[in-house]
């Protein structure tokens, strides 16, 4: 189909692509399970050049699940979702998926054929739960794993992956190749030794006269207990992203020479 | 003031209260810090009888805040905010709940006092970074936290708590007396010794005729190593809970039986 994910593979120079990951869970929001996919997609994805923008969590509910989709998928370039895709009654991402896109749904031949070989090797029935593991939105294409072998799918934008962090990155590594990917964030570190305090003013005037580069402070207490910052400089162009660190060093330096004199 | 969060404290009997978390940071969504609120905040909510339905994670951009704000705080009892309230140009959580609701914002006296108080012990200097600090959306009252000192605040139905976990987990302290509370969600485990996709058609039956009863599937891989699960029976009312985690337990057993005859 036009719209599969695979067509449009490949680095845009220059260009943004952006994402938002939309984890479904009760569990997440009842605390029970510590989700640990947010982190580790954002990372992955800055890391191959595209910009996680946005994450939601919503509970197992349809009408939620659909709208979070519909709102997400019109908004970014991707939306990654986890969750909501195993043999039971609260697993129901792939049919919110279809409702949201307003395609119908049925079982994948693909699916099935994996699930009936995983099955077999495993010494399981092939029963009405495991199909359920094997619907897929009319037009959707797999997106395998090697670790649990139960395929996620891809739908326009959309990319549907497991919950179990294991099984979701194996499948953002088997997507990763057809994905497009945009200018790469880079991204400098310099600790400062002062506290965010002393330095918070002079800050503000080096991001506001370095508009394509973007400055996060972080506090920190550092290893003999003191207040520290750490000054991120971002910019998906080097020498911009030089010229803002060199702007930050050269004012730490200057606020170091005040503070000892005060 | 009227809508005060303190002024509707207590538990209500029966109710329901809801809430959201908005994550405030783009260190969140670049994947550099990973947020460690949102599942302390989910099982503290489900500890003390509110229901966390939704979270979403923002970058440090006015608009997406403004948006996310309005959204989340017409929908649940209580929205609370984590990061964006430190003394730097990056901490614009303040300014955009006071957009959000349409007050304006100023230096809150209490907090200067706070900060005066804090800058004199620890030998720095009460400069504009600083000041940053104080200001709170007219009608706003501090929420005060003994780890770092510098306040938050709740306005309305909004709590904006900083973005460091062990500061922000001292400010949902001192929230929870002022709280409104709900009859308390009830959770019990049953593990299965069995694969999800032996009993997910069986359970879909359970969770249809227990509708007070929320039934959650997890697996796992068990310490032999075999794929387990993991039944999660979630409601309101002990007894419901009682009987649908019995039938939770019989339908193990029967499966077990017929498994073994296979």
């Amino acid at each position: 189909m036009s719209d599969s994910l695979a067509n449009g593979a490949g680095k845009i120079e220059g260009g943004i692509v952006t994402a938002a990951v939309l984890v479904i869970g009760d569990e997440i929001l009842s605390g029970r399970t510590k989700d640990k996919n947010i982190g580790y997609i954002a990372e992955y994805l800055t890391g191959i050049g595209i910009d996680l923008k946005e994450v939601r969590v919503v509970p197992d509910e349809e009408a939620e699940i659909v709208a979070a989709v519909n709102a997400l998928r019109a908004r970014y370039t991707y939306l990654f979702t986890t969750g909501g895709i195993g043999p039971t009654h609260d697993d129901i991402t792939a049919e919110c998926v279809a409702k949201a896109l307003g395609v119908p749904i049925d079982f994948h031949p693909g699916a099935v054929e994996i699930m009936q070989a995983r099955v077999a090797a495993t010494g399981g029935v092939m029963n009405e739960a495991r199909m359920r593991m094997t619907r897929v939105p009319i037009g959707g294409e797999l997106v395998l794993n090697r670790i649990s072998g139960a395929p996620g799918f891809w739908i326009g934008n959309v990319i549907v992956m497991a919950g179990i962090p294991s099984v979701m990155q194996a499948m953002l590594e088997y997507v990763t190749p057809r994905l497009k990917t945009g200018a790469r964030m880079l991204s400098e570190t310099v600790r400062a030794d002062l506290r965010e305090g002393d330095i918070g003013t002079a800050l503000g005037e080096i991001a506001k006269s370095n508009p394509d580069v973007v400055i996060g402070s972080y506090p920190f207490q550092d290893e003999n207990g003191k207040a520290n910052t750490n000054v991120v400089v971002r910019s998906r162009d080097s020498q911009k992203l030089a010229a803002a660190k060199a702007a930050v060093e050269a004012m730490l330096v200057r606020i170091k020479v005040e503070l000892a004199k005060a």
